[in-house]
């Protein structure tokens, strides 16, 4: 059973199409945060942009609504900033380079017995992929190399952000994202949840629902994945 | 400078659209090799395909140009196997499960060896990552957890097969190859080039030529990529 104490909210993307920086998911995160305080992890640094300008770039989406935004980087002892934090949202960018950065800073036990003791946590993308099992469904490139894949494992299942269906007219030969979820399960035991963009899950209360207006897809060893509509997902579909 | 012992025949992709398993590349191969008996190393495992199974597919498109093949892993001794191999082909699938195989069987020292020694070595997709500093330009996902991202480094820069050019008409929110290693870039300093599919690299007497109809594009920290065509590449290139 989930833990009853997590409250997540884990998103696919930070952006859709046409539309600005969290814009489209604004509502969703205001509801779910229920504070006005959000220490903000820029660590996944999205084309390298610095620590400050990415924080700077949550400010200007959720500052306008009443919450104050403050980077864990600008704090002598980023442990005590989680610790003390009223919410949390970890953005995307690269995976690996998040991960081995939480490591490198202590953060990887610390944010996982904020998080137990039931301090909010929003995740996009890479963000996303740290609630999961392992960063082993990560889209990225593994421009570093961390300690572990092990990733804050909230969820006893893995995220693959910004699920992609395969382009039937495409004549290139790299693997689609399915075949690469199947690799995946060649050599790993949990259910992956591809979520399209534009989808999220919100985790409260023991229960995942599947936000958006998309289906999901399910990934399980051995099995034919299977699309799942937004609501309450039953824990057979994620166990 | 590239060791003049080295031989190396560097592939973005095993097959293109519309030609079978090494079709297109078939005369290249053959006159490469330079030998009639060759070693292949079946441990990427692409979709999760047994070793026999993949060892199979080479022999099915080699065996009839009266190339013999066997599989490393059907040796009681693999680093011998290594050892006594004519020539040595190591076939793409997952980049991760390649190298962590290699680690674990010991073979990347052997390797590293036997074509230092002039034992001509071919790589198409994981298996050119190996030639590679490093794998991380790959594009695959990092299903198993290998003891480091060094790979073979027969090559003072990094591979990144399967070069795709960014689709103008997207509207998907992941990052695009370019913006990939863009943030490689920002942690590593190693010139990364792109190999579409199609093109390949040829490496003999110290000099590395860019073969195939496609341009090839070249990375470097902090300078716009720049296309080459094919022919010799200037060391400025690369370095």
């Amino acid at each position: 059973m989930i833990n009853p104490n997590y409250r997540l909210l884990v998103i696919s993307t930070s952006t859709i199409h046409g539309s600005g920086y969290l814009e489209y998911i604004r509502e969703e995160i205001l509801d779910f945060l229920q504070t006005d305080e959000l220490l903000f992890i820029p660590f996944a640094r999205p084309s390298g942009i610095s620590h400050d300008d990415y924080t700077q770039s949550v400010k200007d989406a959720l500052n306008p609504f009443g919450i104050k935004v403050s980077g864990v980087h600008s704090y002598d002892d980023p442990k005590e900033a989680v610790n003390n934090a009223k919410a949390i949202f970890i953005g995307g960018g690269n995976t690996f380079l998040l991960l081995k950065t939480l490591y490198e800073l202590g953060l990887v036990e610390v944010l996982r017995e904020v998080v137990a003791n039931g301090t909010p946590y929003m995740g996009s993308s890479a963000g996303s992929n740290m609630t999961g099992l392992t960063i082993g469904t990560t889209n990225d490139m593994p421009i570093v190399y961390p300690p572990s894949f092990d990733a804050l494992q909230f969820l006893p299942f893995n995220i693959n952000p910004h699920y992609l269906d395969p382009d039937p007219n495409s004549t290139h030969k790299g693997e689609t994202r399915e075949t690469r979820i199947n690799e995946f399960h060649k050599f790993n035991e949990q259910t992956v949840i591809g979520l399209r963009e534009g989808s999220w899950l919100r985790v409260e209360n023991s229960t995942i629902e599947l936000k958006g207006n998309l289906t999901a897809r399910i990934f399980k060893p051995n099995q034919e994945p299977v699309e799942v509509e937004s609501g309450i997902l039953s824990e057979e579909i994620y166990i």
